[in-house]
Parts: structure tokens; sequence; C-alpha cells
């Protein structure tokens, strides 16, 4: 590639009550960088980029874009190149048009999804070492997208062939289709998942913790604030990335995902680990069952040009309940 | 009182496979103190009594006793005499009848549970500082019994004021009748719980562990060993008590609590904690659904007088599921 | 015995200015019952007594008194003439004269520490579920007190014979003599423990932590708020009680243990375990040596009929560094 | 640059005694990959490179060589064309002149360190996920080496403007001369680590472990099988890089971090965080001092030509011990 996106930068959620929201993601102790009467920046302990999470208030719940980091502003114009190369319709927000970052470029991408690149925001002082004011589940970092999109092996194609992501793992049907795929830039199991599953929508937006008991403690706070409803799946292992994981519901009913204990996958020699889609402990190690909401609920996303929402179309191959995955 | 039962002592389990068993016990981290082929007695790495779990090889899978430690072999003659005076029917099992104990008392409860006293049994070493040898879910030490019973005032007033256990939480009905009820001698939540639920059964044996993350490791060591089905139900919080748990089912199907976090309850200004039988926190402080067998099976008890299944009776007052905890 | 002591129940300590001690008391997760511009009132998050520290402004730091709870005002009484009939001076302190505390009886022991007695105390909210106001240390509750003793096999005779402790572990030099010994009244490894060293003087008060991470989140919560000077030692493993501890000192040099890990000493056939006063595992499970003011820095303790300061004795038996233990 | 270093790959150094090795190195849960009388290759329980430790019979102690391991055969031919247009004398050791390994690249460093690059490694399964057979420490995966060098700002300038790593932290003189920088090729603390003291020698191997409760494991597992005294410093956190540190020195002396708790550092905008010299949270966060033979004493290493050691030199700075960091 001539260009290098280094990894998951930010999303921009829609909600519909931003102290319904503040409450909800202060309480899992993200930072708050930045808010307005409209708007709330967030971002996790250790970040220095001044946000990870835009929520914007809405009249309704929805997601405007999930955005990558890249190198610098010439491998955006290189990127912007490419696209444009390919067809692709991009939109550029200048600088100076949304809070504390750069330029960016807006594209529709091949599943639907409304995408973002950036490569510069505006740095603020990381927490990491402020432990007297962490709280909650003391969010580290943004980690990863998980997207529901209707074909899994086209946007997998995209991604690993002409944006340079690599396959950590994925799930195989008995033909040896692609049914979900994990794939990466940073050396971790993923910046962004794709699953076989009715799309474009974005199923959870994932978030580094430092160790597994501030899951439980993410639990036990929310349960405290009589909050407890937010908590939709585990904690639990993944078969699948090997995580730690905690799904939360936030008060628009975005997915969120706590998340420790996945590994290093730089190196070129990496093969993808393959798991079948019979395999019952992909899903969940441990054996456990997800709830319905898990597997049918996810959030909508809007165009990146008329900010309508994207109609959502059936995935290309079977769907499988217990087969439906992180 | 003119005895002192000290705490839940052992649990002798009649189980099928000793083998099956064995591979299950030892991947928790149950010390073998001894064996042969007709029986295996476990501790927990600090006791330094030589069992608190005893599992005899029978053709079916039964609780033959659950069994309290006494003070001393005075104390335990007048818990006889005063078994005598009610009317019970008692039964001595002479010291050299059994492996590693002196002698016990068994009686049929008021509720028709077996159960059994004694004062005496073998020393061993404590595993505790032998961090070398520790493994799986690292069981510390035997905790407490969770009993089905079909009448908990019943037993709730025989535990109470016969026998000098105090409650530290109970769950009661909107008319104010005690639904279930933890009672203790040693100065945690308990020695032993009643629900109302049919019985008498054995719901379950509770074990204490060290930390929360021993649960964690006992769910990722049991599904790394392909036995990931054992786990039932957590790991959660409970509301009542404060424990976080994971219940795990053996291969007999006999229900073991892995447990950690609850608190000291021996001051005699100890006021028990109400909980309301509707209180969406009280089986589940984060708010998880139980599954089924959770609440509709538990283990079979045997006569002491006959070795036969003592029959089974549905519970004095309405059994609902929600409401069914711990 | 005629009256039965429950357990080590508060600390009185002097100190020169509260709001530094409330910053320290604050940061570790102290839960502040009550204050005015002369007392702060702490109880740990389990306790649903008032408090079990108490601080009062003074011009000089010293101990008042250390405390045990009784479990009724009758055996209030029997330990009070247990303590006239063998000629000791007592102190009564009528309900009313201190805040939220009934009657107190004080005495200068046998080792001239001042200790109080009392049975009732005002009951107040437990904080245990209240997870999302949990903080620092989050210091569950009171455990022991360890006193610096001149002539330890006197105090051990003491309180085992004459107040009904039994001893969980001891010290023992080469001629069996006791060197330092742990002794309780509930069922951990100490309610107090006496070490041969100048005194009678104070070395520290132990608190009760709910798992080992708390201890490192009191170390980093101390140190981001520019109190890392408070850390004299630790953390580390105890081989003598297994506990995982860790020790502060607050600003007026009062000493406190956060302190997680010992078992459950309840049984009447426990045998005390014996450590070899050279034994290099006794003090430090893993090695480390402690610093010189652990072994030589204590809180200098007030006579409760003068209010003067204690005068200090050099111990009976030979004092030896790296022998002071725990 | 036209190669790609990926990161920190294995070190290899001679040992005494392979017994005594091994029985440190599997008490900690390292996991052998292969042995025979003369070696042993162990791998962290994630890695699926043959090996990222290689201990060798010889007859002294010694470091042969500290690896990087590369994205291609391509990149390293032109590594080493880059290393001959410089001057340097190489190596190459060819395919199958070692164990499990293709060719490999071997230089004196501009500090004189033996530093070997290699693209291929056996590949073999990762134990992430068995569970059942961790242990110790559970140790992840190698993360890095820190060196002592003479000259640091001549390391750091070769490595960051020769070999494209970057710095993430640094210690600075009051003159704002480097005195000790940690550098990274992935994207964390770092891959190596240069600081300030007499060398070329090999300070310490850092490998990284999934959570701070396993280091809590390793002394614990270390003491009770009487190898306490391997425990050379910590655990601690260091205020550079923030890691929740513990030292060891194995049988031979050789000096490993175990290590939890860095951050990312991939973004390209990350400004490199500089720490005063005289900052006292800088070397330990929470003011605990290191002991003097962390300070004096490292891993002397060999001349990857004549295999002699090679002379160490007084560094070029002012070494001041409390200012001797990480």
């Amino acid at each position: 590639m001539s260009f290098d996106i280094i990894r998951a930068g930010r999303a921009i959620l829609h909600v519909t009550d931003l102290n319904k929201s503040r409450e909800f993601y202060d309480a899992l102790g993200f930072v708050e960088t930045d808010s307005d009467e409209e708007n709330i920046f967030y971002r996790g302990i250790e970040e220095r980029n001044h946000h990870c999470l835009w929520l914007k208030k809405k009249p309704e719940a929805a997601v405007e874009a999930i955005s990558y980091k890249m190198a610098s502003e010439k491998d955006l114009d290189a990127l912007h190149a490419h696209f444009q190369r390919q067809g692709f319709q991009t939109k550029w927000m200048e600088k100076g048009s949304q809070t504390a970052i750069g330029r960016t470029l807006r594209i529709r991408d091949v599943s639907g999804l409304p995408i973002e690149f950036y490569a510069e925001m505006d740095q603020v002082n990381r927490m990491t070492q402020q432990f007297h004011l962490h709280k909650g589940a003391k969010v580290q970092r943004i980690d990863h997208f998980n997207c529901a999109v209707p074909d899994v092996e086209k946007a997998y194609d995209y991604y690993v062939k002409q944006l340079g992501f690599s396959c950590s793992e994925y799930t195989a049907t008995e033909e040896e289709r692609i049914w979900a795929a994990w794939l990466h830039r940073k050396p971790s199991v993923h910046d962004v998942a794709f699953m076989n599953t009715p799309g474009p929508r974005l199923h959870h937006v994932g978030f580094w913790l430092k160790d597994p008991l501030s899951l439980i403690d993410a639990c036990d706070v929310l349960a405290a604030m009589g909050r407890g409803k937010a908590i939709e799946r585990g904690p639990g292992r993944h078969g699948l990335s090997n995580a730690f994981f905690l799904y939360l519901r936030d008060p628009d009913g975005h997915r969120i995902e706590l998340y420790n204990g996945d590994y290093f996958t730089g190196d070129t020699d990496f093969e993808p680990i393959r798991w079948a889609l019979d395999d019952p402990m992909r899903q969940t190690f441990w054996g456990h069952e997800a709830p319905d909401s898990w597997f049918e609920e996810a959030s909508e996303v809007l165009d990146i040009h008329t900010a309508n929402k994207i109609s959502i179309k059936e995935p290309t191959l079977k769907k499988r309940k217990p087969n439906f995955v992180i």
C-alpha cells in the first residue's frame, strides 16, 4: 500500500440524551475531554488523542461514522487518490469543521458502512498515572469496531487486499466460506471485525481494559448505580480472540464491549486461526449462550452523503444464531 | 446452648465413577488426602482436617450426609442428649468405622435431611504456602451447604432456636414469611442456607476461594479440559451475601459453588439483612437470569437409617423461579 | 470464661492535623461516618458499626486506646468483675461521654497498653454493595492490633489464660521461649499480636482488604497523589499468617497494615503454627528485608488514667532485627 | 528504512547447568519447545514462534546474542546491505546451523552488543487456551531487552536514525542529554532500552505477563520452591513505562523482568515522554529503592566474531544510582 492506516481511531455516535449518556460512560471511567450542550468527547485513560468516542445529541440514535487514524496527511492524500481511482464517492470534512481533529476523509465502504480516515488530532494529557482519578471499568483505550455486514467475504477482500489489513482469526463454513473475520492494522487481534448478519450495521465498539478484574468492577459499579440492565452479555471468555469480554448497551442501545486478553499478532508469519462455524467453544469458550438481543440488535448507520439511515440487507451466507460470534 | 457447633464440616456424596469424579475435582485444585478403590477424600488448600468432601463409589448418585464439626466430644454428647430429649431417632457411627474421623452422630433433621455431627478428625498438613502445587480454582476450604426444603420456616426455627445458628440474610414474602434463610455458626454469611423448594434435597456445597480471579481460572481450566459443560451458572455477583459465585455440576450432577466475597457476621448486634422476594438484585446483583436447571435440579438425600432415598415434598410457600435464590 | 470478647473493635488515635489525616484515610477508601472540628470517625466498607477508627485532634500524636467489642453489656460487667478480682485499676467511660458508643471499660493491661472494652455501638449502613463509591484500597473492616511489648510471654499468658484468646501462630526462640504471638477471638489469624520489642507501644492497626489487587491499587493511588512516602514496607507476603501485606504510615507516623489472605482458625483442634526465630521465610515469605523504621518505630501509648505517655521498657528476650516479625 | 524490524525476538544465553536453569524457567511457566543435553528452547504461552529464549550449556555464563525478528528474508538482505555500506563486520549463520530458525545475521552494534536479526523461525502451537497447563507466572511472550551501554546517545541515534526505532520515553539530564531511552518497533513502550552505565552488557530480558496477579504468583511460587532468593526487586510500579514489574535472577545471574501494564505507542504523533534524571517517581512510582545489585550487576556479552567477552567501558555521562532506571 502507498498509505498507512494505524488503528481504529474514533466512533461518532448519535445519542438522544447527553445526560443519560454521560451517566453511563462516566460510570465506566471514560475521561471526558470536552463537551458542550450538543456534544461529549470521551477518551480512554491512556489515550493522548483528544477523543475516541464522540457523542452527538440528535433526535435519533445512529452511527455517523467509525474512523481510522492514519500515519500522516500524506497517507490521507494517498488513500484519497486510491479511493478516487476505484470510483468511490468521497467526502472531505475540512480541518476546523469538527472539534479537535484535522481534515477527515469519509466514504461509504464496500459494505455501505460510513467510514472516516484522519491523521491529525489534538493531543491532551494521558491519565495513565493519575490512579486516584480512575474509576469504574478504568477504560484504557479504543480497541476495535465490530460490524454486521451482509457479505463478509466482500468486506474481507477489500480490507485485506485494498486497505492492507491482516486477518488474525476467522470463522469458516463447511465449504470454507468466510463467515466472520477479525482484521487488524495494529498488532492486536483486530481493529475491525465483520460478521455475516443483516447489515450494514455497527454491532459494537470495543474498548481495552487493563485486567480481568476491571470487567467485574464494571458490572458491580453499574449494578450499584441501578444500571444493571446495561449488562447484555458476559463476563465471559471468547474462544475466538481469547478475550475476556463484557457487552454493555448504552442508554440509546449502542453496544460497547469491554475487553481484555488478546495477544500480539504483528509477526509477518502469523497464520490466521480458523474456527469452524459449529465449534461450540468459538463463541464462548466456557459454553455460555448469548442472549437473542446480542444476535439480533445492532446500531443503524447513516449515509455519509445524505445522513439518512442506510437500508439493511440480509446476509449472503446462512445466518445461524449459535454461530454468530464475538 | 449447652453444645457448640463450629462450622460446616464435610459432605459425603455418592458418586458412580471415581475416575470421572477425580478428573473434575482435581482440575479445580482440591487436595486429595487419601483414596482407595471405593473412596476419595478431598480437602481444601488451607484445611488441616483430613477431608471436607468424601466421595463414595456407589451404583447411584446421592447425598449420604452433610456434617457439622463440633467443639469437643463433650459437646457431641450434649447434642445427643438434646436430640434424645426431643425424640429424634439418632444413629452413632463409632470411631474406626469411618476413615480418619472420630465417632459421628447422625440424625434425620426436621426437614428430613441426613445430618451428621463430629468433633474429631485426623489432622494433616495445610497446603497454604505450597503455592507451586496450587492449581485450577485453588479451592481453599468448605464454606456452606445449601438445602432445598419444603418448609423453610420450620427449618429456620429449629436451627436458630434449637441449634444456635444465627441468621445473616433472608428473603421474605410480602406477608413477611421467611422464604429463604442464610444461617451461620462461624462468623461468615452461612454454614447452611434453606430455600423454599421441593425437598429435602441438597442444592449445593459451597467452597471458599481466595480471590475473584480464581473463579475465572476455574472456568478457563474446565473449558480447556473440555469440561465447560460443568459450568451451570456464573460467574456473577449475588445480591444476597454479596458473593462472587460460580456454580458447577460434577460428573454425577452434584452441584458445587465456588465462592468469594462475603463478610464478617460475628457481631452479636448484627441484624439480619432482609431481601424482598421480588427484589431483582437479590438473586443476581448484575441482573443475569439463572438457568432452569439451577432452579429445578438438586441432589437427592438418603435416609440415615435405611439408606433409601427420602421422598420429596412440594414446598409450603409458593415457588417462584425468579425468586429462588443463591 | 464468663465473658465473651468478639473481636478487635476500634482504635482511638491522637493526630495533630485532621485535614492531613483525612486526605490520607480518604484516599485509602475509609468511609467517614461522622466528623467535627476535633474528630473524624471512620469505618470500613462492610462495617455496620459506627466506626473502627477514631481520630482525635491533639497537640501530639499518640494512642489513646485500642478497643475490643464484647458480646453484651452483661459480658462487660463480668469482665469488669474479673479485672477487679485481679486488682486492675479500671476506668468506666459512661454512655454519652463518647460519640456513638455505649459505656466502655478501660484498663492498663499487663503490658501497660491502654485497652478498652465495649458492647454497644451505633449501627449505620454497610457500603458493601455501593460499589460506585468504593475507592483506593477499598478497606473492608478492621482486623487486628499489633503491639510491641517488653514481655511477650506475660502478655501471651494473660490474653490466652485470662481473656480467652487462642494462638494461631507464634515465633519461638531456640529455647522455646515465645518471641512473638498471634492471638485471636474471631476465627482469623489474629485480633492482636505481641512482639518482643521496646514497649508498650502500638506497632500497627491492621485492616482487611478484599483481594490482593486492592493493595496494588493502594500503592498506585497514594503515589499518584504524591503520597508515596507513606508506603513503608511491601507489598509482600508474610510467611507467618500468609497475609499479603502493605504497611503505610499516616501523616502522624501511625502505622497501618493493609491485609489480605489469612485463613480460618476457628477449629478447637487447631494447633498453633510454630516458626523458628531464624526461619528466613517467617517474616517475608519472598525474602525481602523490612526497613529499619519498621523495626524501630511504633506509636506511643497513653496511660488511661493520667493521659500521660507510658514509658517504654526494653524487651525481656534479645531483640533481633531480622527476626522481628509481621 | 528499506527494511522492517518487527520486534525483539529471542535471547541466546549461556548457562552453566541446564537442570538448574530448567527448574527456574519451568517454575515461571515458560513452555519448553525442545531440548537436548546442550540446549533448552523456551517460548511464552501465546507464542507461535519456536522459541524466544535459547539456553546453551557452556562453562561460563554470558550473552551470545539478542535477536530481532524481521518482516522477511528480503528485509534481512536489505539490512545486510545497509550494514555493509556502513562498514560493519557482519556474520551470517546459515539456515540449518541453528535449531528451528532460518539464516541469521549477526553484528557487533555501535555499543559493542552482539545483535542478531532473522526473519524465519519454525512455527509451533500456541498454548493460549491450554489454561490447564499454565503455571507460575504464566509468561506470555518476550517483550524487550534492556542494555547497559557507555554511550546512550550514540546507541539512541543509531537505533532511531539508522534502524527505524521510535522513542516512547526517555530520561534527560539537566543539560538535556539523553541518560536513558526506551525504543520500540512494535507499538509497546519498548523492544530495547539503553541505560547510561558500564557496558556493553545485557541488563535484563523482559517478558510480558497477562495481569498483575501473575507477578504475585511468581513470587509465591518461587518462594514456595525455596527459590525466593531469585527475587531481586519488586513487585512494584515503574514511573517510566508504567509497568508493574518484578526482577528475577536466574541460577547464572541472568536477570529477567516480568512485566505487565504498558500502553499503545503506535501513533505517529506520539511524543516521547521526558523524565528528569532526578524525578523520584521515575524509577519506582511508589518510591521504593532498588537494591545495589540491580544497579551494579548485568550479564556480560560475547563478541560475535571471537566469542570472547567484550570489555566493559565506563559510561559517558555521570552515573547516579538513584537515577539508574527501570
